[in-house]
């Protein structure tokens, strides 16, 4: 492998610029911005490494389906997506989010962290092997989606339809990061699930003079008010039968959970905050983070929101909800729990649309792939990792791997402070190099 | 009149395009659009009848003042606007609304009911008077202010700075409808008062990503339980001490009250509902709208708003509150008292944001100026006016005239379904003529 990692180091400038190529297309699966161009430069980097490419074409975006090597015995896949979020609040960035730059040794994109480092980083470490070794020792396949940023809908669609793409005996999964403080990197095996709801409340046809809200009904106070019976201020999720199907902790669940690292300052540092929600610390702080349930305003808007002021009464009020599932808890459910408790409230006027859901998805530990993964990432980083389950960011794992015994492990070149889904999004040049260096471990290590 | 009148109607295209004009030209104090040219066009528009003009320069837009007549008995002031509100939400105008269209009888623009309508019928009126007698039998003075819908700041610097150009025997005051089913035109002796305040919670400093809920603040929550706290599905205000300096209503305001004409059906079809707050109707429902103070949420936002999902924890969230006042509350009282209230209940985090205020003001209905207004009325509509107090919209005649005596009535050539602060804000062309035939009637009797 000394080889290979020389190589890698050796090229490391032009692996860099293939990652910022990937970063300055925009490709916005929200927004349909860019996504045909990213999907054709997806397919050109695929082409670098000769894999065989082929699109698999959904009701959405399609997924880019690759396979490369001849190996016999065993079958490695790559999950990612060559979608990323909306970049706003444009404001707060430093940088134009499409344009990659590099600052302090980081560079800073939106999907640098979320997954393009990721996806670039496998093919890179193809093709690194390949200027060493030639053949590969194993057959790789590569499962590229456009939608993960949107719910993943059609991943599903592709399970049950292409099994034989599906058959792998472990999938390196998007996801993933290293502890910025010290230097250790998260294997992830698994992830809560999500489950994602727009509310709508309706008034008067039209927004009205506010001199009318004496007689007429304010559909932004009637969404205040059923939102306050969702959650309170402790944080307790209102919801009949909310936490009902939540499986206790084990031990070894709890075990897991205290292993974790976590740097409370230098993440109250990055983040700007005194204190944690209800100043949970330490370990109470690891289960809230990895083994409680949330649900989350991600956004709400109701009337004027401009500069200045503008005496109206709104004629809709609109929230964005999204609930993180821990195992055992299912999307379906608890959007149809929701629904139940508004119409219990006297909020049956009020719509739920559903978005997106997800179920939790957790990988056999004890899985031989596990050890493979393992075993790569102290090579690389001459550290042992830290083991999560139950990862706090959501993931389609259970849509695409519900029917099987697959092992999918995250692992990935982001780190704690990449600022997913936000503003100023970044990665390390070094973490996107080492991140190579693991990829390329595991795929000689994995025969 | 008569001769007058019939030159209105000859030269009705005439003064039409005169508004069209006017309404063409943006005007958003709020956003500092237009503003400038808007203030030029007012100056020309007084030129055209040979107004002095000056412009009285405050820190904000300045004050248009004019003066014409060599009457010596009696002085009659118009008090307008030259500015309006934003337009949004842009995608429901049927028409550009900077671009006035003519459409059933009916001029939509934004700013044509609130109130270039108004502005330029009194122009207008003065100009047909003009075109008859020649000389004016009094003496007229113009007080066109750029600020009203930013909630006229200087209106105060004016009165008191200038107390030899507010000196006047009566004002004609913008504002002012016509109830569209019986014809009857409002004649409004008073207005409510307003507190208009931003709250602002705030979060981590940037948005993160949702997964982080479970640990971290989120201000959109916190926001929804301060909002919580000061208004319950009751519609009562729950701010300690609001309610305390409301005068309770003599048996005079409740027979004005009474006397108003409201067409319930008219305008539950006009907005589109079913039914009014709280199921009010009759003369319960005219109590609320005119002696009820009001809390309402004009506009709230946090997170991400967009199309499609987004798994965002927002970093602040907003809300934009409007307090209508009835006779005796302070609208400063008021902005203490919700400061006083938010600390009580813990949310001394939660900023609070003054935009502006107004207090309440009613004129004194026995006052012989209201006697000219209601006979020239009755004299163009063969109609009895409606007399309302207290009327519902808000204006800064207090801020004017709260050192004086002076008389101030409203009238006005909009209608009970102009959209005030709407989309598709509009007026009757026929309410327009007969808005300038009333202003001149004014213009005649009061001598």
């Amino acid at each position: 492998m000394k080889q290979v990692f020389k190589y890698i180091e050796e090229h490391a400038e032009m692996y860099l610029d293939w990652l910022l190529e990937a970063c300055n297309q925009p490709s916005v699966s929200a927004q349909n911005r860019g996504m045909l161009e990213m999907k054709e430069l997806v397919k050109l980097f695929l082409g670098k490494i000769g894999s065989k490419v082929e699109e698999i074409q959904t009701d959405g975006y399609p997924i880019i389906y690759g396979e490369l090597g001849n190996g016999k015995e065993k079958c490695l896949t790559f999950y990612n997506h060559y979608d990323v979020q909306p970049e706003d609040p444009i404001e707060q960035w430093a940088s134009d989010p499409f344009k990659a730059e590099l600052r302090d040794g980081k560079i800073f994109a939106r999907g640098v962290a979320d997954n393009k480092g990721n996806l670039i980083a496998r093919i890179c470490a193809v093709h690194a092997y390949q200027q060493i070794y030639g053949e590969l020792p194993i057959r790789v396949k590569f499962i590229f989606e456009g939608e993960e940023e949107v719910g993943s809908p059609h991943l599903e669609f592709f399970a049950s339809k292409y099994p034989e793409k599906l058959q792998t005996d472990g999938i390196i999964w998007e996801g993933g990061q290293r502890e910025v403080e010290d230097k250790r990197l998260h294997v992830g095996l698994g992830v809560k699930g999500i489950c994602y709801v727009e509310l709508i409340c309706k008034g008067a046809k039209t927004d009205l003079h506010s001199s009318e809200a004496a007689i007429i009904e304010n559909p932004a106070w009637r969404l205040i008010w059923a939102l306050n019976t969702l959650k309170n201020e402790k944080e307790e999720i209102l919801i009949e039968a909310f936490y009902d199907d939540i499986l206790p902790l084990t031990d070894k669940d709890r075990k897991f959970i205290q292993s974790m690292a976590y740097n409370e300052a230098e993440v109250k540092n990055t983040y700007g905050i005194n204190s944690f929600l209800k100043n949970v610390t330490g370990d109470a702080l690891k289960e809230r983070l990895t083994a409680e349930p949330t649900c989350t305003i991600c956004g709400i808007e109701s009337g004027y929101t401009g500069e200045g002021s503008k005496t109206v009464l709104p004629s809709v009020a609109k929230v964005k909800l999204d609930f993180r599932l821990v195992p055992n808890q299912k999307p379906e459910k608890i959007a149809q729990l929701l629904r139940e408790h508004l119409d219990r409230h006297g909020f049956n006027d009020i719509e739920v649309i559903p978005s997106h859901g997800m179920h939790p998805f957790n990988t056999n530990p004890n899985d031989p792939f596990v050890d493979i993964v393992l075993q790569s990432v102290e090579e690389v980083y001459q550290e042992e990792p830290i083991i999560l389950r139950n990862l706090a960011g959501s993931s389609p794992m259970y849509k695409m791997l519900k029917n099987t015994d697959i092992p999918a492990v995250q692992i990935g070149v982001a780190n704690t402070q990449s600022r997913f889904h936000a503003p100023n999004e970044n990665i390390f040049v070094d973490d996107y190099i080492q991140g190579i260096k693991v990829t390329a471990a595991v795929l000689h290590h994995f025969r």
